[in-house]
C-alpha cells in the first residue's frame, strides 16, 4: 500500500468553551471528522472548521453523535434504528449545509463515540446509520471498525468503507483496542505511534499488549485529537509515513474530493 | 393573478409532544414550512413531515427558528448577524438532509417567529438570513412579509423572493397585523378568511380593522397550523380559490420543485 | 388496611407543549408526580403545578428523570451512580426550589421512566437514588416497585418507603407488569380499574393476565395521566376507595405534608 | 471599612469542558458565584464546586443565567418577568438542593451575564429576580451594581444587598464599566487590581479611565474567574487587602453562614 488516509475528529468546541487544537492538526491530516452538534460542536465552530478544512485542502466528513452534550456522546443510549437514521440525516444534513456553502461536498462519515460502538456490534444500528450515509449520499466514505456491522452494512448499502486502524491506541491480540480506562491505553510517545503507522500501513501488521501482532489492512489512520499532544502524534505520523513514500490522501469516490 | 402559493407551518411536534394537525393540512396547502428542530421539531417529525410532504406534492421548506425550545423561538435574542447566518445553514441543512433521502429539494425558505420579526426590520440580521439561503441553494425562494428588509436582501443576494399575506390574521390601515394580544388579531371563521383570500389574489387588497383596504400584491397566502379550526380554515380558503379559478401551486425556481 | 395514598404524574407540559389533565386529576388525588425539566415539565409549568397541588393540598413529590428530553426520559441511557446521584439532587433541588416559594416542602420522591427502570434492578443506581432523596431531605417518602432495588436501597438509607401498584396497568403472574408493547397492557375501562383498586387495598391480591392473583401490599396506587381518560379513571378509582371506607391520604413522614 | 468580601464566578464547566480555574481561586476568596446549569454548569459540576467551596470555607451562591448554553448567558433574551422568576427559583432551587446535600445553605444570589445586565435596568425583571431570590430564601443576600434597579428592588423585597465593585475592571468617570469591546477594559496587571481594591475598600474611590475618581462604596468586589491570570489577580487583591488590615469575610445573614 503506498497511500493511506489519515483523519482526526475537529470541531468540538461549544460555544464559549474551547477543545482541541485543530488549527494545529490541520496541516498534518487528509480527513477531518467534524462534529455536528449533538454531541459537541455547534454552528459557529462547524462553519469555522469546514473553512479550516477547505483552506487546507482536507476532505470534511461528519462526525454525528448521540443527543448527549452533557456526556459528550460517549454514553450509551438505547435508541431504535428509526432513531440512529434520524439524527444522522439531521446531523449530516446539517454539515452538509456549511459544506455547500463553502462550495463544497461532504467526503465521508464516521459516527461518533457510543453511536460507534453500538455500531460495531449491533447489526440494526449498524445498517440505520449505514443507509443514512447512502439516503444522504451515495458518494460517501463510511469510515468505522475493521470486521465492525457497520463496514459490513455500508458494503451491504453500496457505499464504499474506509477500516480504521489506531496509530496512538494500543491494541489486544484480539484485535480489540486496550480500554480507556487501562493504563496502557494510550501510545502517546509521538515516534513510537508514528513507527506503528508506518508499519501498519507497509506490512498490514500491529503489535498487541499481548506480545503478537494483529493483522490489519487499514484505509485510514485515526488519531485522536483529544490527547495532550495531539499536534505531535499528528505530525510525527505525517512525516513518518511521507519518509517512507506514503502518500496522505483523502479516500475519494468523487472526482473532486480531498 | 391566477395562481398563488398556500403556505402553512408544518413539523412542530416534538418528541412526546404532539402540535398541530399536519395531516389534515397537507391536503389543501402547496407549501410546507418545516420546523428545524431549533425552536420545534425534531429529526423524527421532520422525517416523517417531509415524507407526508412528498406524498402530496407538497413543496418543502426551511423554517429555522432561534434555539430556544422552551420559548417556541418566539422570544428576541440578541444574536449577531453571524450567528443568523449560522443557525439557518444548520437548520435548512439537517432538512435538506431529509429532502435529499427523500429523493428532493428544498424548494423555499421563511425564517420563523421572532426571527422572522426581527428580519422584517434588521438590515444586518436581514441580510445573514438571505446570504444563508443563497449559499445552501441560490434556487430557494425566500419568504416574508412585504416591505420587509428580508425580502430586500434576499432581492439583492439573488434570490426568488414571495411576499406573504395573511388569510386568518386581520390587518390594521398601515399594513401591519393587528398584535396577538388583541381580541380581534384573528379572522378564525373559515369563509371570511377564503373570501379575504380570493379577494387578495384577485383584486390585490384585503381590508383592514380600521375600515380601510390595504393594497397588497402576495405571492404566497399563509394559514397558520396553530389555530383550533386549521384544517376547516386552510381547506375554504384552498377550495374557495379554486372556484375563483385560482390555480394553488408553489413557487418553484426549479424545472422539478412543488 | 384503611388508607392509601393515590398518585399520579404530573406538570409534563413543557413551553408551547401541553400534555395531561392536570387539573382535571387534582381533584382525586393524593400524591403528584412532579416532573423537573429533563425529561419533561419546565420551570414555568413547574411552578403552576406546584400552586395548583398546594391550592388542592396534594403532596408534591419530585419526579426527576434521565436529561433526555427528545425520548421522554424513556430510552435507557447508560449514566454511572454518580451521574444519577446528582441528577436526582439537581431536579428535586430545582422543585424544593418552587415548593418553598409557595411556603411548603417536597413530601416524596418517585424517579420516573428510564431511570424508575433502572432503579429497579441496578443496585449501584438505585442506592445513588435513595443516597441522594435522603441527602436532600430525609423526610422524603421514597416511591417505588414493591421488591425493587430501589425501596431496599430506600430502606437502607433509612428513608421511608412506599410500594406501588397500578390500577390501570395488567400484571402477569410474577408481579410484573404486561409490557407496554403488549395490546392487554392497559385497564383503561374506568369501573374494572376502581375495582382492581379497591381489592388490592382492602385483599392485598390484585389480579392477573395469566389467571392467578398477584399479593402485592402497596401504600400508594398510580394512576398514569397520560391514558385519554385519564380523569374518568382516577375519579373513578377514588370514588370506589372512598365508598368501601379507604381514606385517600399522602404519606407524610412530616407532621405537615399532604 | 475593614471588613470586605470577596467574589468569583465559579463551576462554569460543562461536561468534558474545562472553564475556569476553580480549585486556584478558592484560596483567596470569600463568596462563590456558582453557575446552574442554564448558561454553564451541570450536575457534577455544581456538586463538585459546592464541595470545594465547603472545604474552603467559602459562601455558596446562586448565579443563575438565561437558558442559553450556546451564548454562555450573555446574549439579552427578550424574557417576562414571570420567566425570569421561574428560572431563578428553579436554578438556585437546584443549587440548594447540592448546599443541602453537602449540609450547607446558600448564602447569596447574583444573576449572571445578560440576566445581570437586565436586572440593571429593567424595574420589572429586578424584582422579579429579587422576589424569586426572597421567596427562595429571605436570608440570602442580593449582589448587584451599586444603584441599580437590581439592589433597589432587593431593598424593597427585604433583601439584604450587597453593591459590587469590579477590581480588574476599569471605570469611566460616570461609574459605568468599559465596555469589553475596549482596550482598556481589563486591569490585568495584578499588581494594580490589587491597589484599586485596597483603595475602593478605604477610601470609597476608584480611579477611572477619564481621570476623575469614581466614588463607590462595594460590600463586595468582583475577581473575573476567565481572565488567564485571574488566580494571580485574586491572590494579589487578597493579600494586599489583609495587609491593609482588611478582613476577607462572607457577607452572612444568618449566623452560620461564611
Amino acid at each position: 500500500m503506498d497511500r493511506i488516509d489519515l483523519n482526526c475528529d475537529l470541531g468540538e468546541s461549544f460555544g464559549a468553551y474551547r477543545m482541541g487544537a485543530d488549527h494545529e492538526l490541520l496541516p498534518w491530516i487528509s480527513s477531518a471528522n467534524i462534529a455536528c452538534g449533538f454531541h459537541a460542536g455547534d454552528p459557529a465552530v462547524m462553519r469555522r472548521t469546514v473553512r479550516g478544512a477547505v483552506e487546507r485542502g482536507v476532505a470534511i466528513g461528519a462526525h454525528p453523535g448521540l443527543l448527549d452534550p452533557a456526556g459528550f456522546g460517549r454514553r450509551k443510549l438505547e435508541i431504535s434504528p428509526d432513531e440512529a437514521y434520524e439524527l444522522v440525516i439531521y446531523q449530516a444534513g446539517a454539515l452538509l449545509g456549511f459544506a455547500l456553502a463553502a462550495g463544497t461536498r461532504l467526503a465521508h462519515l464516521k459516527p461518533h463515540g457510543a453511536l460507534y460502538h453500538m455500531a460495531v456490534r449491533d447489526v440494526a444500528i449498524a445498517e440505520a446509520v449505514a443507509t443514512a450515509a447512502h439516503d444522504l449520499d451515495p458518494a460517501l466514505v463510511l469510515f468505522g471498525l475493521p470486521g465492525s456491522e457497520l463496514l459490513a452494512a455500508g458494503e451491504r448499502a453500496g457505499l464504499a468503507t474506509a477500516a480504521e486502524a489506531f496509530a496512538d491506541r494500543n491494541y489486544l491480540a484480539s484485535g480489540a483496542l486496550v480500554a480507556r480506562s487501562r493504563d496502557d491505553a494510550l501510545v502517546l510517545d509521538p515516534a513510537r505511534a508514528a513507527a506503528r503507522a508506518v508499519r501498519v500501513v507497509r506490512e498490514g501488521r500491529i503489535a498487541s499488549v499481548d506480545g503478537e501482532d494483529v493483522a490489519l489492512q487499514p484505509q485510514t489512520i485515526c488519531i485522536h485529537g483529544d490527547v495532550p499532544n495531539a499536534p505531535a502524534i499528528a505530525r510525527a505520523v505525517h512525516d513518518a509515513l511521507v519518509r517512507a513514500g506514503v502518500t496522505i490522501t483523502a479516500l475519494a469516490v468523487r472526482g473532486d474530493a480531498g
